[in-house]
């Protein structure tokens, strides 16, 4: 089709591609399995893009992502989260019996409950969350980690399958330190730590320093956003993903106003100025969002813009952005979108 | 059905009438037409809700919204928007034959839009859209409200049917001045000027200030939430909509997880300390969210939440985060949900 209605989220699969290959190369290189988080795209097509790219499997944050996953033919799911409560752990091991699933939990009430859901089941391999120094989800040191991987390993039902962390950026020593403590004190306890799985993709420059790790997560490499090159991670090019949106007023002579407001980018600052980047007039600034409008500050710009103009604004955030949309639109040269259903889009339980 | 799995968003259909019925009396007492913003929730039913309650028509911000409401039989929708681009124009056509349409527009280059589309269907009613001070779109003077509106009288395809206004808080006698002001430039013109709409919910209890207004479009009053709740404009069993949600982790004394982030709650501030309130626990702030992540911080609460406890969230903003959800769950009494699915999620084109 032409260009799509606005807002509309709109995906440059070959910098996609791109971005899925540069990464899985860096982190093949350096030893570690690569197990995306597709909370970022939400996309069947694009996990399995991934996966055929070299990913072990993917990774998600929900059940209800990990359903629509396994439906398109994933097999190997990890969710590092703690699954809590009867119908969340029915879903869970009806998943476990149709595809290879791995979890993470971070007390003994997560345990007990996951362990009541897998007595009669074959094991689940479940991970130990390690509060590195996040200050998340995760038990707090070495000692407690291996205290924890013990209750797991006697736990009917479950297996002791590794540590998992989301470790904090510019603290890779520290992080190694805690992981290869931890990672010792369960190996002296008689248990096998074969597997330690790190996060993130601010930190994939940094990340060959976690000498522990087996395999990494990370999610919003594959459309990269503002966050990414506000700190100088990725390059302009590198943003796959842009939201479309036409210029619906100029009021007065240095304010536009977009059709893009926080129902389309969301209210996420991630510490940035103003609420996106318009590509092609960086001066111009979103500062601030109603729902359906986005208010652009033009007074250190010589951008005219005319009501009716379309532009791409990379997002501050594109995990968020992805989740407010049905659909986005592939486009697979200048000129042809497709739209493609965001399938899991909204399974948040 | 039981108790939804969460996260989840949870409507108390009682609170939410009686919202609708409160609001309708004080703005019918004004004598003043009330138009809801259905954006608020995006739902068929409840917008029939306002509809019986007396409501005049509705208000929609998207026409996306407009056609989901005017397939479930709604007859008279304002579009406060300017509508622009050849295909939103065919949509706005497409729409205007089978249900009452008007819209608003700022600027002779919309309404140049609006009447090619129109020039051989029966006259679109287009409100002019006025800046009377919240600086978003709209004309900056009352000579620019009485030039446009001479402008849509003249233009075929349209006729001119009043004006459109968000008022600013706090400033109603200004406000009234740039109305009156509009609306005698435009009767010396020879044009009528029959129609005069505001909107908001902050601004209910001023509203009567604006001696000028016809009409009124409130949104989020049918849910309330925090920010009006922080404001002094409702009370805690005023708010209807809330985010039920699952603690998941209390990894250290002082901190729980909850299992609403940003995909649930939104980053949305509005100026507020806070990503929400938890009912019964106004002192445990929920002061940061990752995308699946509630972080709240016990420090100054008495609370001992355990994992597996449920909590209501009443959110910050109860606008977007309706938009989140395929599916909300009506509550009619204590202990029965009722899913509904959430018509006009994602229409924002």
């Amino acid at each position: 089709m032409a260009v799509p209605d606005t807002p509309a989220v709109v995906i440059d699969v070959a910098a996609a591609k791109a971005n899925i290959a540069r990464v899985q190369g860096h982190l093949s290189a350096l030893g570690l399995d690569v197990r995306p988080h597709i909370k970022t795209h939400r996309l069947a097509r694009l996990a399995k893009a991934q996966i055929e790219a070299g990913a072990v499997g993917i990774c998600c944050q929900k059940l209800g992502e990990a359903e629509v996953m396994a439906d398109a033919g994933i097999g190997d799911i990890l969710i590092p989260y703690n699954i809590v409560g009867a119908r969340k752990l029915d879903r869970l091991v009806a998943l476990a019996r149709r595809v290879a699933m791995s979890v993470s939990a971070d007390s003994d009430a997560v345990v007990q409950g996951l362990s009541g859901a897998f007595v009669d089941e074959p094991p689940l391999p479940v991970l130990v969350e390690c509060d590195t120094g996040a200050g998340r989800c995760g038990v707090q040191s070495p000692k407690a980690a291996a205290r924890l991987a013990q209750v797991i390993a006697a736990s009917p039902g479950l297996s002791f399958a590794g540590l998992m962390t989301y470790p904090p950026m510019g603290r890779t020593a520290e992080v190694e330190d805690w992981l290869s403590d931890a990672r010792h004190r369960i190996e002296a306890a008689g248990l096998k730590c074969s597997r330690i799985s790190t996060g993130g993709t601010p930190n994939l420059h940094e990340i060959a320093e976690i000498k522990s790790a087996t395999e990494h997560r990370p999610g919003t490499y594959i459309y990269n956003d503002r966050s990414l090159l506000a700190a100088g991670l990725c390059a302009p090019g590198d943003c796959a993903l842009t939201v479309l949106s036409t210029v619906v007023s100029c009021p007065v002579e240095k304010r536009a106003i977009l059709d893009a407001g926080s129902k389309a980018l969301t209210s996420d600052l991630l510490g940035l100025d103003g609420y996106g980047l318009i590509v092609g007039h960086p001066e111009a600034r979103i500062t601030a969002l109603s729902e359906e409008h986005g208010h652009v500050d033009l007074g250190g710009s010589d951008w005219h813009p005319k009501v009716g103009d379309q532009i791409a604004i990379i997002p501050n955030h594109a995990c968020v952005v992805s989740n407010l949309f049905d659909r986005v639109f592939f486009r697979q040269s200048g000129t042809t979108y497709e739209p493609v259903a965001v399938d899991a889009r909204g399974r948040s339980t």
